[in-house]
């Protein structure tokens, strides 16, 4: 391999994108910048995604350090999710794909731009 | 749903994130970014993906529009693969991870941060 198609190529980068990518876990984070804190809640802003998929998506967000998991101790118990600092940082990345998406991807309902 | 839910689900950010975060696509754009042009060297800086997978993600590149795929009348004949202008207009996007991915995941050889 050359020192060029070394530098192209970044492990890192690679683990990032795959980990964002997965299935649903761009569409949660969303809603997790939106202030999406409820599992009800995610399961009400991401539908088509069943509450199995919800729960290990936001237990790998949770391994990855992503997003943290409180357990509120009242009747019936309430669990909340919300964004570490590693978490706050994918702001940026977020927002870019969200600008490409508004400029680049035409909505559902309008033909091809 | 509520009017929150609504805002905090956007399909054309999913669609951007799914896009982006189908396997290996990621890092078939990051290379594309780097100026890798012909199919071999793609097979060589994204080592680990077999060449079937490749030729399919390039073709999905090309069919979003991402992705020009060029036939030079060479002998052997040439084929190149550049970043259209929807293309081009990730590169914020891959920017932010990048420096996400460099500040927030270690190394495959460094200890978890």
């Amino acid at each position: 391999m050359s020192d060029a198609s070394i530098e192209a190529f970044c492990p890192r980068f690679h683990e990032a994108v795959e980990l964002i990518g997965r299935r649903w876990t761009g569409a949660i984070l969303r809603a997790l910048f939106f202030g999406t804190e409820r599992f009800s809640d995610f399961a009400a802003v991401v539908s088509g995604m069943s509450d199995r998929l919800l729960s290990e998506r936001l237990k790998e967000l949770e391994a990855e350090g992503i997003v943290v998991r409180t357990v509120i101790p009242v009747t019936p118990v309430r669990i909340e999710y919300r964004l570490t600092a590693k978490g706050l940082a994918l702001r940026p990345v977020v927002d870019a794909l969200a600008a490409w998406a508004e400029q680049w991807l035409p909505l559902p309902s309008e033909p091809a731009r």
